[in-house]
């Protein structure tokens, strides 16, 4: 999803009634970031609270370049990382896993090795569907077990764009909250489902709703399940007593606009760019009781910071045997406050651009190669900022390219190198960036090698559905990231 | 102003409190449409209820040239046309107009003679200053006499961006509808203020105090202007008995950003074009106790409606002896109806484009010429959308352009002319673009021709403040409209 795909941040069909009455009752946030404009990487960073870069979710194989955990990738993540629903554990919370984990699929990085004690849900995107002879269908997981294949046993029409996954997600949750609330037990739940990702589906009761075509009914009906949540939340009387926090993992695919493609608002480009399009994400909290309703906060957020204010609600301490890049959001969320820190723009191994208070510096541009572009794949349809959405690795390290996305929000227009503001500016940024890059110890990157025998062929479980694949020899080799 | 200038509309500092909370008690309307990329034609359009082609606010020196009245028009508004306050009077309204008239200066146009009762304000745009030689600096009116020039008496200091101009119009509209109230006779009040329009000023306490730099330091002194009106409004007990509509009079001007100019959110281009960011703009209505509160419009409005939906509420039938393209909203927004009417975008004599439902057809595309673009005019930084954005008229008459503005509101995937989509839709709008050319009875274009002497020399009035300055030989000529 993108900045702009809800009726709160300006979609111009205003179709998400129960996200915007979500803000209305909670806190809107207009600056949080993911911390990675790809899914996996992201997804990481929330759970670790920590920046792909340290938790060993990007690639060194070329520079710059966006990795996530296809079938074939080996790795994935790390026993020495500390998850939130680990930590959780401590303070005696049941943590369930509804939808797509993404870090990684061999049997090590089960999700059920890292801290949730229930998974329903798959361990990648749900592209397909495949021949299950070069590519086997993405197994979908219930617990230890995988219970059947997205296109065979859980259906997806990529012609009609009819798939009920949504709903059956949505159920899963209000079975596991009733379930939670029954046993008085306090929960994590992880609602990762993987719409509005394209290709985008829909339940029949939703296809053809949207003024939008098919993004639209997806986001309708992402709308309307959480509002079933918070409902059902407030049915239960714990509404009160559960934190609730929406956002996205990555800005919307334009790649995939208009048919696939959701909007992020008035910023640039999209998904797979470190320009705002890319990281920028819808974000709500609310928590009724507790948060002012009503309240619109520009604190620079981060996913990551989820993990930090989780642990700080569940009364814990964040691991402090390591860096930690998430930030508690407390004092924001219930106190109005405003804390001092920067935003880190990633792409694979490379801090491509900074934000701190309203200036972003970018160190490096690109948008994608000549070579894909060429190829019809554009991150930045329809837009063009010469010198910026570049098509080679541009460096500017030595004179960074400053936006004030207050005025500029679309980093169209940066600010001459001459100018005072540049200078004064440049000086303070150049101090974040250099504390930054002085502690960093990257860790051990886990997207760079790739196999196809990992692939999902034989996943636990697939004897009892006769779902067994033979598994190919195996032929490690250098995963190939273009972007 | 910008349809993404507001909160409510998604403008990301959201600074916009007033507006937003007008919106929240009233109905916002998201495709609302000014008849014209441009100041003059538009607020014609608004007083007449008629696209500017048939009330001659356009020009036929070329082909699809915007045109409005600078200071050496020697055009204006006919008496031929029937303006909304000189049928208001019939039901005993008293019509006041503070701020910018600007359908001609000369004095038969001015605007005592046609329906207005008072008037404080400058027939000109702001622009200045002048040297008195070459050119006046533009006259401020108090009813039928100049009381004072801009930049001269009242101040606009172009370096710090101070003038307090807007605080003059607030309080003056303030006190008007303070007397009015005591009178107890109904009112039109046109409170059209020259912010946010270039050169951009705030007063002194606005100043500084946006995000978005000097723009969004105007957009706030709107916002809390607007939010004092609404307020005393209701602390005189008359808001129930009160319509207000809030828009503009053309998109954000791109070619002023980002110090100067707006935010147009997701839409294409900006002010001068016929792409959405040129003609869609933000709307409100309020009136409390009538106007459902929160309500949520997605019929297809235009600011000339305002002229047929005033006339309405007022107990009055429009003109039938003329071409009315405004409708009566009403059954719009106090019963949620949605009324099936195009919207047409003209660039001076030319349909450029028109919009049946979700679906806009460009028959003609042109941002502006090569030649002003290579001086670095661009009204469209940042976009660029090939064989849209173009720097050559071109005409797509027989194929046109058709987007779908549900799923693209950026105007950036024009539809397969293959397609079964492109086939039907078209069939429908080519039988209304028909029917509109072949009823069509263009005015006489009242912006074709300049002359010097016609500038605001000696207004009346000028004379008691011993400003009246020497008026040049007549030389009158074709006024040149290079976008």
């Amino acid at each position: 999803m993108g900045w702009g795909d809800l009726g709160a941040f300006g979609e111009p069909s205003k179709e998400t009634p129960n996200l915007d009455q979500m803000a209305a009752e909670g806190m809107l946030f207009l600056d949080f970031y993911t911390a990675n404009p790809l899914c996996s990487p992201s997804r990481a960073a929330l759970l670790t609270g920590r920046l792909p870069v340290r938790n060993g979710f990007y690639t060194t194989n070329a520079h710059a370049r966006n990795a996530y955990t296809p079938q074939d990738i080996v790795g994935g993540i790390q026993d020495s990382e500390l998850l939130l629903p680990e930590l959780l554990k401590k303070a005696g919370y049941i943590n369930k896993i509804i939808g797509k984990w993404h870090l990684g699929h061999r049997p090590q990085f089960h999700p059920l090795k890292h801290g949730f004690d229930e998974w329903f849900g798959s361990p990648n995107c749900h592209f397909g569907p495949y021949d299950n002879r070069e590519h086997p269908n993405i197994p979908v997981y219930r617990d230890w077990e995988m219970i059947g294949r997205y296109y065979e046993d859980f259906k997806i029409d990529l012609k009609t764009g009819e798939a009920n996954l949504t709903q059956l997600y949505l159920q899963e949750a209000l079975d596991f909250i009733s379930k939670q609330q029954a046993s008085q037990q306090p929960f994590f739940l992880y609602w990762a489902i993987d719409a509005t990702h394209a290709p985008v589906y829909a339940s029949k009761q939703f296809l053809g709703t949207s003024q939008r075509g098919l993004y639209g009914d997806a986001v309708r009906e992402i709308d309307d399940s959480i509002g079933r949540i918070l409902r059902h939340l407030q049915q239960l009387g714990i509404s009160e007593n559960t934190f609730v926090f929406f956002t996205s993992d990555n800005g919307a695919a334009l790649i995939s606009a208009p048919k696939q493609g959701g909007s992020n608002g008035p910023f640039l480009c999209g998904k797979q760019t470190t320009f705002e399009g890319g990281m920028r994400e819808p974000a709500i909290a609310w928590w009724p009781g507790h948060i002012p309703a009503g309240g619109v906060s520009h604190q620079l957020g981060n996913v990551m910071d989820l993990f930090s204010t989780s642990l700080s609600l569940a009364g814990l301490q964040p691991p402090s045997d390591r860096q930690i890049d998430g930030i508690d959001l407390l004092p924001v969320i219930l106190q109005g406050k405003l804390i001092d820190r920067p935003i880190f723009y990633y792409r694979g191994n490379e801090m491509m651009a900074v934000r701190v208070g309203l200036y972003k510096a970018h160190y490096w541009t690109w948008s994608n190669s000549w070579e894909e572009y060429g190829k019809g794949i554009d991150f930045c349809p329809g837009q063009n900022v010469s010198g910026v959405t570049t098509h080679t690795q541009e460096e500017h390290t030595h004179l960074p390219l400053l936006f004030h996305l207050g005025r500029d929000p679309g980093e169209k227009f940066p600010l001459s190198f001459a100018s005072e503001e540049y200078q004064r500016v440049m000086e303070r940024i150049a101090g974040v960036v250099q504390q930054h890059k002085d502690t960093l110890v990257p860790g051990e990157p886990q997207l760079n090698v790739c196999d196809k025998a990992v692939m999902n062929w034989s996943p636990p479980g697939c004897e009892k559905l006769g779902k067994c694949l033979k598994v190919p020899e195996s032929d490690p080799g250098k995963c190939s990231w273009p972007h």
